[in-house]
């Protein structure tokens, strides 16, 4: 039985959707030892999240970012967590609603993903740092 | 310990939220022997997504599609990805927003559902065929 | 290598975003023995969910009951699912988007969380009762 964990530390990336599949292949080696299983990732912060989305097209991450930020919109009247600038809160209620983490199964020592499917670090910040995910492989040889 | 993972094939449903809670029981006869566990259900899709919500109530499903289609209208000014429809981008956007997977834990052989709870197909696009959930459970006997 | 799983029964809280990290690990001792697992909570219902987010400014769990009660407003006129009053449809809307569950890594017998993440029971509902959360321990020594 494989229970691996490991810290993937992410390079700092511009707000808006970010494609991140290989970033986090390439820090996930022991995958390919893993017959059946899942890999689970979670983001430690609070104004970044992780989701699975089409890995293709660019416009889908432009699309996606601009319909955030008008359902989300930065300087509502109703916002009192405001000391941080106006893509603090917002980035918050983003987080909430796409969530800090992924559970994606494994086949074969792959990700089962479909062939449209690919790993967004969502980052809600302007002017973030890295990011921190702990990533946690389990499964059978 | 129960590692076992099949691909479950939903065939077409229309646009909404649908339940689906006996298509995929039926496609997961394994349940029965695990008395202690989880099922991981996760669609290989980017334009339809999972959810659990209310099994009884139909009108329940119709307003969430309803709404999601209000949160999340079809031909906003600033949508670039418009090739394949009116209905693409949104629908990419609602699976970031609902979520490709689910995780629900088994307890003596069953789902440990609450009285209340369904496992949905939110179908997001207006005429797609089948849908393919990769089913991993884990757990023991 | 480990699996335990139990009820946790979360006493009512008021309608919003409430911080229930300790309540949660108060109820989840086995976590002390686990090296490197998962801890899955799962709750039993269509009106309530569990989230992440920030654990110290309270205005920031204020933000997100004001924004969500805007982005999913009560008596839209599209809404058929009213009998129960203009809090049910929204608090299943809510839980839709928000969802039912979390999978949070453990490492060296403590929840991996980030600095500043907590556990929030997002209460939809104007006057609910106690919760029902299935916690599901899986890992090894």
């Amino acid at each position: 039985m494989i229970w691996h964990q490991n810290i993937i530390e992410l390079p700092p990336y511009p707000r808006g959707f970010n494609l991140v599949t290989e970033d986090i292949l390439a820090r996930a080696p022991e995958l390919a030892n893993c017959e059946v299983g899942l890999l689970h990732l979670f983001i430690q912060h609070t104004s970044a999240s992780l989701a699975i989305n089409e890995n293709a097209d660019p416009d889908v991450r432009g699309d996606l970012e601009r319909h955030f930020n008008v359902m989300v919109p930065e300087n509502a009247p109703y916002y009192e967590h405001t000391l941080e600038g106006p893509d603090d809160t917002t980035s918050h209620i983003k987080n909430v609603i796409i969530g800090p983490s992924l559970t994606i199964p494994i086949t074969h020592g792959k990700l089962a993903l479909g062939t449209w499917q690919g790993i967004y670090l969502c980052e809600h910040r302007n002017h973030a740092g890295g990011r921190k995910i702990v990533a946690t492989l389990q499964g059978r040889w």
